[in-house]
């Protein structure tokens, strides 16, 4: 009986006010106390109040099927935590707070059903962990499922963390470890079967964790002179970075925080320090520590390692010093949609 | 020589960073003064300042090829100007006023030159136009034309006009014409060329201008009870608003300011009524004013009329009252992307 109600649905599809209200009926449960939305869901725009003596941090991200994510191999309910935590891990990497967010949705009018309920499952999970309440969006009718996100933060007013403030002289410092994901995303590439979403391999891939803790913990410590989050991959973010700064990098190869892979089962397809430079999808945080702030970062915060990988230099290229060699060029050859789709 | 060139950018097309470099280099020329943005593009997220004793209106608007508009017959210029335009107008519906907005654009290779000059050229003069900062966004590649515009705007604390306060015996008004832009949208469907950018039929769909100044005006004098934009028609616009405010509507067809065409050039393709009760994207401004504030209420605001169409009622049911005929239901026939695409 639930079966067939349910794909009588799915194959009816919903109009835009049906969607609408599917998407209504999660909103209430994952309101957020305090997070400053005083008019959500069903009008022309949300209202939100910021807090007295908060910058408001404003950022927005696609996450479209085929570029970011395959309909048939990603779990809808990974999609629905993923495009929340992408760009909450923004507001993280300027050491902020989530507050709430704007959901852009367009599905065909096939996935208005069970794939709608388990995409809005997961978007409502991530929402609660990060504290993000939804606030309103738009949706329409589309072939593919085009997802856009746009999250409100805060930080106190005039403390957000840039990227421009790093100096010659500054240690170069991940979160985490590095290339994670991308080990998930070839598993999955690779795989005919549609993955396991409690596979620990691909934890990383399908439910990453904006470092939000840390960033906040970062910026009220005042520890960084430049922060942002790897998203599209050390060797294409840490030149953003770097340029907006008006510096170069020093990376020593063996400090990157890699995968763990025994050595015989590596291949060309999976070493550690290639995708620890070039993989993407991570949401680390990479930050910049003046010399005289060193001895006031720890090793770990709550379990999660904080690696010095490097150095910031006056010369602003950006080199690799490998364990047995001389410097090299880092090539920025990490994801470029424009380069690169998945 | 200058065709060359920009040929073989088309041909080459630019990468994320090319897109984003050629974006940035127009975010200045549309710096607004007092916009409250304090940190632009080229972070991982932009910074804004609200103005204290102010709340902040959220809203979100795809504008997708296909759906919204068609990469052949709309052009370039247009789509800047009118995927600003249409989120702008959520924000004038609560009687806002326009801050800074953030756009998402996801392009073919093959639009990183001509069309993407043409499309930022229509942004900047809307973004001009309605004093509206671009503060960021995110970009990336895909084989259809994405957009999706998220505007910030504010009205004092609590002010914010909803869709929600409409009471029994309230005046239903609108400003402007209705259909005129669904009329637009028929010709050039109709039309095997390009259509001219110019032709002033076409101008309301093209170029729509949001009814800011009305919209701040009406809330300054806390005229309408109850307030919204008209994008998808009356037809289906107004059951939200009654839905929310828990009341019906009874509107006199003759009163429906309704595009004038003569009758011999009249057709069922072109009918004023038809258009005026179905077309979309018009977006002027539909509010209820009650009983005792009508004597305040103009005919026109600064050349834009305004007019009362019908009244607000107990019963539930939307009705529709020609000249010579008894009330008849309303149906939903307007813009509903899930049942009708472009």
């Amino acid at each position: 009986m639930k079966k067939t109600k349910r794909l009588s649905r799915k194959r009816r599809g919903l109009g835009e006010t049906g969607v609408l209200e599917r998407i209504e009926e999660i909103a209430p449960r994952i309101e957020i106390p305090s997070s400053g939305v005083r008019l959500g869901i069903g009008d022309d725009a949300a209202v939100f109040r910021g807090t007295p003596s908060c910058d408001q941090i404003l950022t927005c991200d696609w996450f479209l099927e085929g570029s970011h994510f395959l309909r048939d191999k990603h779990p809808a309910d990974a999609v629905g935590w993923k495009c929340l935590a992408r760009a909450v891990s923004d507001v993280a990497a300027m050491g902020g707070v989530p507050r709430c967010f704007l959901l852009s949705l367009a599905l065909p009018a096939t996935h208005t059903g069970v794939w709608l309920d388990q995409f809005l499952g997961g978007l409502r999970r991530a929402a609660k962990r990060f504290g993000c309440a939804l606030a309103g969006g738009d949706t329409t009718r589309n072939e593919n499922i085009l997802i856009n996100v746009t999250v409100v933060g805060e930080t106190r007013t005039g403390r957000a963390i840039l990227r421009c403030g790093a100096r010659p002289g500054d240690a170069l410092c991940v979160s985490g470890r590095l290339g994670e994901a991308e080990l998930g995303l070839r598993l999955i590439r690779n795989s005919k079967h549609r993955p396991k979403r409690h596979d620990p391999r691909l934890r990383k891939h399908l439910y990453p964790e904006p470092r939000l803790a840390l960033g906040r913990w970062l910026a009220e410590k005042r520890l960084p002179s430049a922060m942002m989050d790897l998203s599209d991959g050390l060797s294409t973010d840490l030149p953003r970075l770097c340029s907006l700064s008006g510096v170069g990098a020093r990376i020593a190869a063996g400090k990157i925080p890699t995968v763990p892979i025994p050595k015989r089962g590596r291949s060309p397809d999976n070493d550690p320090l290639e995708m620890g430079i070039d993989g993407g999808d991570d949401y680390e945080l990479l930050f910049t520590v003046p010399r005289k702030k060193w001895k006031h970062l720890p090793r770990s915060f709550h379990g999660l390692p904080i690696t010095a990988i490097g150095e910031i230099t006056e010369a602003r290229a950006l080199l690799l010093v490998e364990e047995a060699g001389r410097p090299r060029p880092l090539p920025n050859l990490g994801w470029d949609p424009f380069r690169k789709p998945l």
